[in-house]
Formats: structure tokens, C-alpha cells, sequence
């Protein structure tokens, strides 16, 4: 049986997810225009259609000589075969112009021979090796065609995409604006990163993780500092977020415990509110979902690994859906655990593991279990196991799906 | 055979890497002290030692009363337990103290039961579920111990770590310095980014790509312009790499025909100048290898394909020496080849694929093979295969291993 830890009643992950989606709009944020040097990682905004073809031409894609293929096609190191070097924009039978990479071929070429393959005689060259047609030649519209969709919309922009952008032409891409995240703390406990915690008190190392994880996925994170164990500046915070930013995440305050004040707050300010609240998700049970003035609400645990999980599992998607993301998966691998590891039935379990590979086989070591509020189990895994709420357990050398948030390990995890 | 295509001779890739790399010292750069919120994916410098204990005392992860453990032991829903609710530092047998979460547990604690299995009487608690010791506790040392390495030298810091860092107190991580990479490009027939190309003419976009993948490792470009086919010009451009930078990179002019021209200005500078030129690999033949003032050239061929590749194969290793990261494998994947690629004996073969997953399977289609100056080569692939010198091709169905350059794919590729 599940043990609901003072919730009336723990809410399945997907429905969470699908009963919060359903309480408001979900629109992909606005356009900007950036320059391409600044581009990097930022979301295409529309499809980005060719206004020409690229090549614009046929092109050589090398040094050498343009030719008419089917004239070599006898050529042979016991048969040479000698081209005329002309001088014209169109060549006829057995004569050839010199052509450099980048070039428009002239008329009546098909085929470009490179530099090394000819010997250059007085007015004429030899040629020992038959070509084929259009080799070395870069087609008119081979990498693009004129009207075609080059890049679609909701495209991560890497280097290559940013090349064939200029290629294009465009060198002020639309992107998607990035989403401005609101980021709070609450508790009495908590210090400002930099100060040294007197007993009873901890760093609020929270609001700088969550603002990390916003900036990794190129949303801009809006400090809204700690807020008190009080309604009062709880709302006052959260008014300010929901001014100024997209979306809202808080820390800490989630439990059913006296502090339980941030749902409290959200409530007071406006509807919807709190929609959801109370996970059978481990860690991250605590995790509440709230909507106001159509603005998504992530309401963390105050523990960072379970803030972490929240953030992956609520906050990620909906941000990728504002910045119009076409694709976020993360990286994922199959590897075997190396252990058997219990899970809590009812609740979708979020295993932490460190992937390596040993003999060309990957395997996922399950990171020492500790408290949720561990972070070397995080700073230990490279990757997270999905254990769905019907199962008990793992068992070793199953095969699991690895979803990666750091890189592959070249050595063992111990 | 090998065809030389005008070099006296084409080196193996490994053997190309490995003389390079005796050539000159590789030392990884200074450091540099910077905030917290600045440091994302920076690279530490050194090992991070914790100064005190993590958690620096026993602490409660929940709200809830700190108990002695062997007090509950006999708790049942049909036999509570009744526990004297104090306000000590200290406490005894039956006795109980209301906890917050990161409050130090009392002496005499050794476990935390949650508020929601209590129940608050007068001047006492009852609790009806036996709890086991250490329950609900953070201990002492349990995160990281005083001394101990908390984050190794060469990491990329991810949010997690950098949570850590502020747990921590450590609030100006020392970094590794972003190493200056010069980027220059070559050639009469180029023109700027956002300029026309008239008839023979063509937009620089390497220039831009090289620049961006220096971005995405962490460098910082340092952006030389163009220079036209002319050994002066060469030479003058990369005289000014040599001195500001910590790398150089080129494209264009490295083929052997009329306008192979970097390499001369490389090897007129100084020695050892260039030390490897013609590698046996596809694409990416006419790299050469140089080495100036004990600095790193890598002289890119003009294609921008190929020159991706030659900054991926020896630029991206490099770069990630003189960062210090410890673990520069980019992520990868293993998946089956959707039909046969041929491929060229005697050359290393950078064979690029879309990877997606069918079935629970994952595929890797290759994508259609063109020019390799085609940069939509580049952005329908997600990955590359490597197939070695040794191989005339890849059968269909067999499994390769796909090293991730973009994410994986949600739909099929087409």
C-alpha cells in the first residue's frame, strides 16, 4: 500500500503532468532576432526556407580542370588522353578550362579533374584516369534547394546549422526569446551562498542549482533571493514572479509540515492555484504544480537532489514547450545494472546511477543510496533510471534506459 | 592502394595525432577565480577538498520530533507509543524534541520521525510506527567528509556540482582559464558572412563554424578574418594567432594545387612548423599539422564538412588538453546500420548517420552521401560512425558505434 505521508491522496507522474497542462495555455514564447555569432543553442522560431539554391551554380568542389567526363572516359595510364586548355565560358569536345574550388563550371562541362590527376603540357593537359560525370562537382540545389525548408522550427542551434544559416544568407536568425524563470527560496534555515551558516541554519545552495539548470537549457533565471517562512513575503515574492517572468519555481516549504506555506501562499494570490500536490514520485514526493495568471508553478521540495528531479521531471518539458523545442530528449543509453536495487511500489522511482563502459559493455552502477538531500549522488551519477511505480525493484544485469545529464565515464564507477 | 592524390604519402590518423603531439609540450592553462553563477561547465583547475564535514553535524532531512530510535521499536497502529515532548539539548529514554528539517539533532537522538506519523497531545507525542535508527537523518560527514575530494580536477561543472561548491563555501571555484583560439580563413573566392558572393564567389562560413564549435567546448575565438591567397597575407594573419592565442586554426589552402599556400606560410614562420600534412582519412585529406612557439596549428581543409571533422578528430582533443577535462567522450550510442555503406580501404572514414529509435531499437541511417562541402550533411546527422582504415564498408544490420554530435532523433530519419 502506498503510505501517503499526510497527502490525502499521491498523484501518478503522468497524470500530474497532464492534469497541470490542462489549467492553462501553454504558448511558446516570442520571437527575437540575434545575431549568428550569438546564436549558438538558441531555438529557430520559424522554418527557415531557402531563398536560393545552394550551391547557387554547379560548382567545382576542387582545384583542377573542368571537363566534358565522357572525353576521359578512354583515358588510361597506357593511353593518355590530351585535353585542349581553352580559355571560354562554354567548352567543347576534348577542350578543358582551368577551375578553381568554388568556381562556376563553364558551360558544357560535367566534371571536374583535380590538379594531381593531370600533367600540365604547353597550351594542352594530360589526363590518365577516366572520371565519371559530375565528379568533384557541387550540383546547383545539392545542399539546398530554392523554397526548401533548410532548418524547421524549434531547432537547438549547433555549429552546422549555424553555418548553413550564413550559407543561407541569413545572418540575423529568428530564435525564440528565452524564458524568464522566476527562482525562489524559502526558510527560516536558510543563508545566502557565501555566508558561513551559524548551527541550524544551511546554505541555500537550492536557488543556485535550479537557476543553473535554467541557463542549461538557455532559459534566463530571475533571482527572487529567500523568502521567510512567512505567507506574507511568500506572496509578495511570487506576485513578483508572476509579473515579471514565464514561469515560477520556489524551494523549499512543501511539505505537510508546519512550513507548508508556499501552496498556502499561491492559493491566496489567485486561481487556479495549486493543482496538483502530493507525488508518488520518490524523490520529489512533496512536489506541487500551481497555475496563476496563465504562468506554469513549479513548487520544489527543499531538498536539492528531489528539487533537481522535480526540475527534470515538471519544469524541463514545460520550458522547452515556451522556447518551442522540437526535440529534448536527453541523450539516453541501455546499460545493465550492476546490482539489484530495491524500489518503493507505487512511486515512480528516479535511480540515480554512474554509466561505464567495461569489456565494450555499458553498465549502471546505482549510486550508494542516501537521503535526498545528498548531493554527491548527483555529482557521483552521470544519469537517472526511470523504475516505474509497478515495480518492486531491479534486478542485477537487467538491461535499464539511461537517461544521461553529465558525460559517459572513461573509468569505473566505485 | 592508396590513392596519394598529390601528397607523397597519407598518415593514419592515430600516428597523424600521435607525432603531433611529440612535436610540443601540451600544458593545460592557467587559472582563473570565478563566481558561482558564472560557472557553468567551466573546468576546475584543481581538486575541491572539502574544509568541514558535509552535513557539519547529525541533521534532520524532515520536519518531524528527534527521538531515540529503540523508544519506537515497539510502536504499532494497535499499541501506540507515547513519547514526553521536551525542549533539551539532551535527551533520555521516552523522550522526543520537535525538529525542522537541517535542525542539529539533540544528543541522545539518533532518528527523526516525520510529523505526519505523530500525533501531538498535550505536552506529548504518540507514535504508532517503529522507526530504525538513523531514520530521517542527515549524518555528519554523510555528504562529503572534511578533507576529502569533493569535486576532482578537470570536471565540468554542471548545476549539481555547483551546488555542491556552494554547500561547500566555496564561492570562486578556481577554473581553467578559456583557452584563445585563433580561427583565420583563406582564399580569394570568400567573402564575409551577410555579404552577396557575386559569380565565383563564396560566403566564409567555416570561419563561423569553427568559431561556434570553439564556443560550444568552451574556448574563445579570436576571430582573424580572411586572408587572401597570399603567403604574406598567411603569414602575417597567423603571426597574430601565434602571439595572442593559445591555438590556431585555418581552412582553406591545404590542398596541394596552386593556392596551397598555408602550410608554406606555416613552415617560413618557423620550426617545427608544419609536422604532419595528408592524413588518411575521409573526409579531411588535406589537413596538415603544425606547430609554432610550442602552440598548436591545425590547418583545415576549405570544405566545411571536412573541416569539422578535422577540428572533431584533432582540434576538440587538443582544446580539451588545455582545458584540463578529464573526460572529453562525447556521448554515444550503439545502433544498427540501416543499409550498407561502401567505404574507402586504407582511409579512416567519417561516416555520418541520423540515429533514431524504432521499435525500442536504434537505427543509424546514414545520410545520403554527397560532397563533402555539403553542410546538410552535417545537420540531417545527429552522429558519426568510424570506420576503420581496414574496412571496405559497413554491411547492413551491423551494429556501430555512433558518437553524438545533436540529440537523438524522435521521428525516423528520412
Amino acid at each position: 500500500m502506498v503510505q501517503l505521508k499526510g497527502f490525502a491522496k499521491l498523484t501518478n507522474v503522468d497524470e500530474a503532468f497532464s492534469t497541470f497542462l490542462s489549467k492553462f495555455k501553454l504558448k511558446r514564447l516570442g520571437t527575437v532576432e540575434v545575431p549568428l555569432k550569438m546564436a549558438l543553442e538558441r531555438v529557430t522560431a520559424e522554418n527557415v526556407v531557402a531563398d536560393y539554391d545552394l550551391p547557387p551554380f554547379d560548382r567545382s568542389a576542387v582545384d583542377g580542370y573542368a571537363v566534358r567526363a565522357q572525353d576521359t572516359f578512354e583515358a588510361s595510364q597506357s593511353s593518355l588522353k590530351t585535353l585542349q586548355l581553352v580559355q571560354k565560358r562554354r567548352i567543347g569536345k576534348n577542350e578543358t578550362v582551368r577551375i578553381w574550388t568554388g568556381n562556376m563550371l563553364p558551360k558544357g562541362a560535367d566534371a571536374v579533374i583535380m590538379l594531381e590527376y593531370t600533367k600540365l603540357l604547353q597550351g594542352e593537359i594530360e589526363v590518365w584516369t577516366p572520371i565519371t560525370t559530375g565528379e568533384n562537382v557541387s550540383k546547383k540545389g545539392e545542399d539546398v534547394e530554392k523554397g526548401e525548408v533548410a532548418i524547421e522550427a524549434g531547432t537547438r542551434l549547433k555549429p552546422q546549422h549555424i553555418g548553413l544559416l550564413a550559407a543561407l544568407g541569413v545572418t540575423k536568425p529568428k530564435v525564440v526569446k528565452k524564458p524568464k524563470v522566476a527562482v525562489l527560496s524559502t526558510g527560516n534555515e536558510l543563508v545566502e551562498v557565501g555566508h558561513k551558516p551559524k548551527l541550524n541554519q544551511m546554505v541555500d545552495v537550492n536557488r543556485l542549482i535550479l537557476s543553473s539548470m535554467c541557463l542549461e537549457i538557455g532559459a534566463e533565471p530571475l533571482d527572487l533571493g529567500i523568502a521567510q517562512d512567512s505567507i506574507n513575503e511568500i506572496d509578495a515574492k511570487i506576485r513578483i514572479g508572476v509579473e515579471r517572468a514565464d514561469a515560477i519555481i520556489t524551494t523549499g516549504g512543501t511539505s505537510v509540515g508546519c512550513a507548508d506555506l508556499v501552496p498556502e501562499a499561491v492559493n491566496q494570490i489567485g486561481t487556479p492555484g495549486v493543482v496538483v500536490h502530493g507525488i508518488a514520485m520518490r524523490p520529489g514526493m512533496p512536489t506541487a504544480l500551481a497555475v496563476l495568471a496563465e504562468k506554469p508553478i513549479f513548487v520544489l521540495s527543499g531538498n536539492p537532489v528531489a528539487a533537481m528531479i522535480g526540475f527534470e521531471v515538471f519544469a524541463r518539458p514545460i520550458l522547452h514547450k515556451l522556447l518551442g523545442v522540437r526535440n529534448d530528449l536527453r541523450p539516453s543509453v541501455r546499460a545493465k545494472l550492476t546490482r539489484r536495487v530495491p524500489s518503493a511500489l507505487g512511486r515512480q522511482v528516479f535511480l540515480r546511477v554512474c554509466v561505464f563502459e567495461r569489456e565494450g559493455e555499458l553498465l549502471a552502477e546505482p549510486v550508494r543510496i542516501k537521503g535526498s538531500g545528498v548531493l554527491t549522488t548527483m555529482t557521483e551519477a552521470n544519469g537517472y533510471v526511470i523504475i516505474p511505480k509497478e515495480r518492486e525493484g531491479i534486478d542485477e544485469n537487467e538491461t535499464v534506459q539511461v537517461y544521461l545529464f553529465d558525460k559517459l565515464r572513461r573509468e569505473e564507477c566505485v
